[in-house]
């Protein structure tokens, strides 16, 4: 890039001296003698004076929130952490058993499967939820959760979309997770818009689907997290926070009773080989130039 | 999970014996004395005998390519090999430096930017130029694709949306790739519709849009990737195939003449603390339960 | 793989029945009402109960973890959650500008700097300290532990190697972060003999390398989670789970006050070009074979 | 970081103007009109014009390969790309079943494992036969070659260290790959001094070890590359090349002939839950300070 595109690319005058380059930021820095967090000391004001799910609320909000917000916001973390021998799980298992000098890269692969199909849902839930709340006036009671939470059902189903939250391929007759956070998040004054429009679509749904589905974990995770007034476009950041934990707990386990030998093995020794059944099933040259 | 649950999940009657678990494949197997690739002997029949792009090319389709379907493929990939300090080269060099024993975690890092804004491109491309051909009868003469191509740019922006393909902040007069990779294309005799729409595209939008924008090289590489019978999902991995070499000439490059030392100090000595920024600004309780 | 490949791959007799796979965990699993994880139900005995510094302590050594060594473990943990624009923190924001589809992208990208340099300390200091312990009986007093260290740090020097956490590049007169966990260790009655042998390098180092040290933030906590009995393979494991914190705040501040494209600019904007530079410089041809 | 502490950090003098900063590199650069890549036109001199396998080779060595080290290189990459359902093939259907939005998470996901267990010994072999040639003259016929390795092997083992490259858990009497990729060096005149000390290796270590173990393909590659002159500390990231372009096989097979979501369910489905199982084992308070 040359000098004058480089001036255009930035849009000033050639003639001007640049502007200082600066990166404002109100996370960690620090000089020889301290290091600042947040505007507070690391040393003084947070260190042993700071739960770890507190900190990272704080660090995703900037403002300390209160001890009631850290309890429903890491009763969302347990609720998420583990769930097994899930794809993530077993990926972590297998990227340590390949590459076992890298305990970084077994936990950022699985954290790579966190996406649209297995946690995505807590992140479109909250983002759903939001959406419908956005453009109303809040209902005051029960009766009118329902009539908002029929209407947002009806109009999803005419589109042709799911609902998020909304079933669960194992808990089909009910989350256990989803009446706990919702009592959690009513013990400590918490219980927002975004839950009561996700109760109320819980208790009015089958009207319009036909049948009952279950309110799932995912879901009323989501739910809560956007009542707790976290960024929307980071809810699925908080679902890959407590998944790290949980994988974490899966390494630990692998190092102590190793299975992924054996899940590798499960797959590889039961290959089939097969004859190449090539792409596209019927090859066409491309229609020539006119 | 119980065997209730588990009978229940696979559809299967709890009675019947497990069907015989089989993953069948035809990509590689091996037994004592061959290793098999495509249906073929990997030593006899590949190696010494095929280029890296064809097979490359083979593997995703299960078939050959011909010469000419190579030599587009292989024009595609250096197009989109390397574009300097772009954020993906930066992040492997970044990465690197600070975890230097993981070259996987480097070059794996540096894939992960290859997303919607920088390299995704190409696939939306391929895709948008794919699904307006899907409904039509394709023209036969340069009017017919200006017909056509006037339509589509017509409804995009009738729609709110862009042209994807369209537009480059450096190439403004037009990217060199372009008419280069349409060259290659029709020497090969495989300039098809994929192209053809989107060189039509380069010839008519100017009416609609009012200014006229150079067809860019990711777009174009979308285009003959679609021509070339490629598949629509996977177009973004041949430019992540593309820039796995770039990113190790990145990595060699840094190896011998670092600056990655130097890229991230001239980051963290231009920090500035500035006093937290509290999200929500004006933090509300959720509303209380009705 | 044949079937005799097979069961000589497994070992077993081919004419016994395969054994039964299986695949045990202590971590979660669930049934159609109930989920459990370590042992406990999720709903009814975790979510509400457990703070997230707790339970991942918990899920890695699957045991409940004391309150005073809860309050060890989330000191470490904000000691190591950010420090400002890091390599990591850098990539994390770049790989979401470059990919903004992919929020699990630019953590896990972030994630993968998380090696050798810039936060292996932690682990290396824990395992070095270990080892060291591993073949002493322990010190009973002060003199004891200064004349181990003396040991230690002479033994070190004369194989010409580093002692691990021995060193900041900016905290040169003392990390903050050292004493404070030493004092919260002393506190909870944590203060084993990995943080004892740390504090005697501390003290004795300048007799044998000349020069006084900082023991470093990084070290000292290596060392107080080796005196929790954590898992000295995962110790990396937990800085991970301290910065996927710090980098979701990396995140959100970049989401309100993005920087991520002025430092792409920053770098592209200042790339000079210059000739290619071959490797191997003086490129020889192999030896041919004899 | 202050000022002060910039400038020493920086190790300039405050008063002087800081230095221009500037990021040489002899990789892509563009400017309105042109792309520049190794020191060429992208457009004119490199599309339709350079071979993808050479193209890679270039990039990372900034000089342009004779046809006989592309025909070795791309023997290698073939060698390499797929071995079927390894770890990493596995992990990438997995992560892609998780989240399928995100090809590049899969792809990474995948890479990520190509670590030192699965694909390290192409590096490790490489390294190892540089180190010995590093000290010494060259044989000039196969007796000094056998000699040479005996030596090597007889070191290897009294240090109680493996020989990398030697010793396949499926093709116990040889693997395939290596008599045949020797054979594409010598016809191309690249039969170097790593493959004539592999190939000794070979023949001389029965005598030192009591049993032949067949030379890996894994390990002919690493023997291959380092007499190509390519960088040794980079050695895996051509493994890595080759295996983006096999994972991108396997994604395209799991699209047309998924199995990811069977091979995740016949893990899941055979978990057991057990008991927890604490660490350490008997917990002991850590030593109260002396």
């Amino acid at each position: 890039m040359t000098e004058r595109e480089r001036s255009k690319g930035k849009g000033g005058d050639p003639l001007e001296p640049p502007k200082r380059m600066e990166f404002p930021t109100s996370l960690g820095t620090s000089d020889a003698d301290h290091i600042r967090l947040l505007g507070l000391d690391l040393a003084d004001d947070l260190m042993g004076k700071v739960g770890f799910g507190e900190l990272a609320f704080w660090l995703a909000t900037q403002r300390r929130p209160e001890p009631g917000e850290v309890r429903v916001f890491e009763a969302v973390l347990a609720a998420l952490a583990d769930h097994g021998f899930t794809p993530t799980a077993i990926v972590t298992r297998l990227t340590y058993l390949s590459a076992p000098d890298s305990i970084q890269g077994a936990l950022a692969a699985g954290l790579l499967g966190t996406g649209s199909r297995f946690l995505g849902v807590t992140e479109d839930t909250g983002r759903f939820l939001h959406d419908v709340l956005a453009g109303v006036q809040l209902p005051t009671d029960d009766a009118g959760w329902d009539a908002l939470a029929l209407q947002t059902v009806t109009a999803q189903r005419a589109a042709g979309r799911f609902v998020p939250g909304l079933g669960h391929h194992v808990h089909k007759d009910g989350d256990p997770r989803t009446p706990r956070l919702m009592q959690i998040a009513r013990e400590e004054g918490l219980f927002g818009p975004h839950l009561a429009l996700f109760a109320a679509i819980g208790r009015v749904h089958p009207q319009v689907l036909g049948k009952t589905l279950p309110l799932n974990g995912a879901g009323v995770c989501g739910a809560a997290l956007a009542d707790l007034g976290l960024p929307l476009p980071l809810l699925r950041g908080f679902a890959l926070l407590a998944r790290t934990a949980g994988l974490i707990g899966q390494l630990a386990e692998e190092l102590r009773h190793p299975v992924a030998n054996e899940i590798f093995l499960s797959v590889d020794l039961h290959n089939r080989s097969v004859a190449p059944d090539p792409w596209p099933p019927d090859p066409e040259p491309p229609a020539p130039e006119a």
